[in-house]
């Protein structure tokens, strides 16, 4: 921190006048932000797609970059074996608390183009929103942490913490270079705390803490019948085919109540008490606003839950991808060789990963009929996380977000999966604390994402008290 | 006919002489035959791609003045509102018979293109096969009668019949236009019989001549959600996944004995007697070799019945494409807005089309969920063919056979569809028989498909021999 900066600030004695030239610095600043989220949302960093992967390296370059231009210091572009991570710091307050701010800066792919309203890449503002992929998971909510540090460095305010970034480009791949790089770079990372923002809250009048998330696991199922194609006058109907194969198995993987029909599948799905559910019934959105939020006109699922409860503490199984048989226009009528599918489980506590993915093999295999052979890729295994509500961290959230948007936050559980925060948790040994600025309709993962830019001005507010709140802790009152 | 040819010709007597010259000019042209026929599938005449559209027009243009080239009459390129037809003639005996050959020359699409050992439309001979997309099917076996027709005109023999070639190229998308075509051409196209080669038979050793098809009928389904893409660690699980309903649609249309599904799909399907199931049983191959042939290990389907006869006189569906949800490199967590898949339906006598057409979009709508809107398309319909083993053209194929393959054909039912084979029963009220030169192990509508040349040798010496066959018949009794 450049003392000639700071000398000001510190002559500033109420929390008014503290809080003024960062204000001043914040509006005036605010539509120069929108283009450079704009000029952030601009790069396909589609990092499951290698034909991004020159735009994702752009990407990583230009934020690098604007960490450097705002004053955060030590920008590194770390390579990793797949896309880069960026680390920065600005660490002068010895005496004060460290918080690591963790984001990604690569999105989800943008298919079907189709469905898209605008050009996923060339961002537009319509209303308040600011439609592109990315918009709001998570270009929109990281660039939201570092304005508040930008308004903080550059208004004469200073950085009430030390601070780190840690944002990396293959959160949408299951991060599967982080771990090597956090358990590498233990030491440089080391913080207090942590707080990220790539969740939702339920409407920009109603801020929300985070406090539980689903795991997660993919698998990828191949099919593979005879060695050929063959007609299918000629032997339909004699012979196995890889895609009937398919659609049986993963029509038998729920019972006609949306139940999962995994034998032991939910042998440790966690009861909740009356309290906790209780608890979650008073903050749950209803199903109704819920479905209606998504564009959605009926429910469906397990029995006996909520749409808040299926999505937050049961499990489940999407299908997310299948694929086989001739796919040009017209027929081709023949017995295909092979069938794939993709399938996303969301898993609760204290459902096992390593448990759950025998289960699901051995399951798969049981089904699996004589003729057909079965190849099952797994990938992207996550915990699911659960947080303590009264945690100092948490408490700092919810001083913020009162701040920033004028109301308390509800606790909110997420039927997402963050595998990061296992990682921070585990690796770092420090809590992290999830706050959101994205709200239900974002699109997240879909066709016209977009993101509430007063969401993204409240965040910035939200960002900036949260730092100031953990900067009043006792540095050695290390909170684990 | 040119009479200077016809002449010494007619000067032969006994039927070795009569040969001769026509065994003769084949045995010299055999690798200028086989060359031809190369450049015939050189062409990717893949009618139902439109990508390959020019190279069918230009695979049409090849063809017709090969025609012209052998000396053939009134070679017409006919446009359709699709692939051209290809007419020629060479009416010349007024008081013979006249035979209509058809065959086509578009072929399936060549995908995927990785499981070929030979780029598909670069033809190659190893040992006896040459290998190319449409090699068999149906380029190799057309191309048998017009190397036939050839010899009989060069060799100095003469055409013994009056000849009319209707050669199509839209047969693999269900012949669209074919049947405007020959209503509105029934005057040119009138003939005593037809005889076509697009069907296998079981071995180089024993011909056959097809006396059943089965019925066809395609159909494909669109599955449709919610309007845009939900991501599923938010909301699956808690709405319809388009992809799940379809797989659970297919999953149901058979039973666990491999039993169609579908209410009353079976009431009008014929029960044979114990006389025809017994001459069934004495010429069917057995299931050990139907497997073997394709390479299959296993067999599947209807309880009851060997695969000779779930493949010829049983209905079945198979299900020939699938695809949905995110289809590039990795994974998208997201639940997809629709899902689609084509369906290849084979039908026998007496089942009728509209009905089974009824019967299944009842079916699935029946089974539609709450949420989810479904499309049928339907496409191709094809009534069932049943012959008579005793019609004198069949005994002009059965001699042709003989004196071709040196062995008498058994009568097969083939499970394929040749809605033409309808077409020219019904408008042109003429028999159509069935003569293949395709072998099992052909591999047609699959990858490295290819032609036993030795059968195409034989072909047009069975070609030659059926013409004469015919040639004896009175004209007065023009066969119905």
């Amino acid at each position: 921190m450049n003392s000639a900066i700071v000398k000001p600030v510190k002559q500033l004695a109420s929390p008014v006048d503290l809080y003024s030239p960062v204000i001043d610095y914040q509006q005036i600043s605010r539509a120069r932000f929108v283009e450079e989220l704009k000029a952030f949302i601009h790069f396909p960093s589609v990092s499951v797609q290698p034909e991004h992967d020159q735009d994702t390296r752009r990407c990583a370059a230009w934020l690098a970059n604007h960490l450097r231009k705002i004053g955060m210091e030590k920008v590194m572009i770390v390579t990793t074996q797949g896309h880069p991570v960026i680390y920065a710091e600005k660490c002068h307050t010895p005496g004060k608390p460290t918080v690591l701010i963790y984001g990604h800066y690569d999105v989800q792919p943008a298919d079907p183009l189709a469905e898209w309203q605008f050009p996923p890449f060339e961002p537009v503002i319509r209303g308040d929103h600011l439609y592109g992929r990315g918009a709001s998971d998570d270009k929109g909510q990281l660039f939201t942490h570092v304005k508040a540090l930008e308004v903080l460095l550059r208004s004469g305010q200073g950085l009430p913490v030390n601070i780190k970034c840690l944002f990396e480009g293959e959160e949408e791949m299951g991060s599967p270079h982080l771990p090597a790089f956090v358990v590498v770079n233990q030491q440089m990372l080391a913080a207090d705390c942590a707080v990220m923002s790539d969740i939702q809250i339920p409407s920009a009048r109603q801020p929300a803490i985070t406090y539980a998330l689903r795991g997660s696991i993919n698998f990828e199922l191949e099919i593979i019948g005879q060695n050929r194609e063959l007609h299918s006058g000629v032997l339909g109907g004699a012979i196995r085919n890889p895609l009937q194969v398919l659609c049986e198995m993963i029509a038998q993987l729920h019972d006609r109540t949306g139940r999962i029909n995994i034998p032991n599948f939910y042998d440790r799905v966690r009861k909740w008490d009356a309290q906790e559910r209780a608890y979650m019934k008073k903050v749950e959105s209803s199903d109704q606003s819920i479905l209606r939020d998504a564009g959605v006109g009926v429910g469906w699922g397990e029995r006996g839950y909520s749409i808040y409860e299926r999505t937050t503490i049961r499990p489940v199984i999407t299908v997310t991808s299948i694929h086989g048989g001739y796919q040009g226009e017209g027929v081709k009528a023949a017995i295909p060789t092979r069938a794939l599918a993709k399938l996303n489980f969301r898993l609760v506590p204290d459902q096992n990963l390593r448990e759950i993915d025998q289960l699901f093999r051995g399951h798969l295999k049981q089904m699996t009929p004589p003729g057909i052979r079965l190849q099952i890729r797994t990938s992207a295994p996550s915990r699911p996380v659960l947080m303590d509500r009264k945690h100092p961290v948490v408490m700092a959230a919810v001083h913020a977000y009162r701040h920033g948007f004028g109301t308390a936050p509800v606790f909110l559980r997420n039927g997402g999966t963050i595998p990061v925060v296992n990682l921070i948790q585990d690796i770092l040994h420090i809590p992290v604390v999830l706050m959101g600025f994205g709200l239900p309709d974002d699109r997240i993962h879909g066709s016209n994402e977009k993101f509430y830019l007063p969401n993204f001005f409240n965040g910035i507010k939200t960002s900036i008290r949260f730092l100031t709140e953990v900067g009043k802790w006792q540095r050695t009152s290390r909170v684990r």
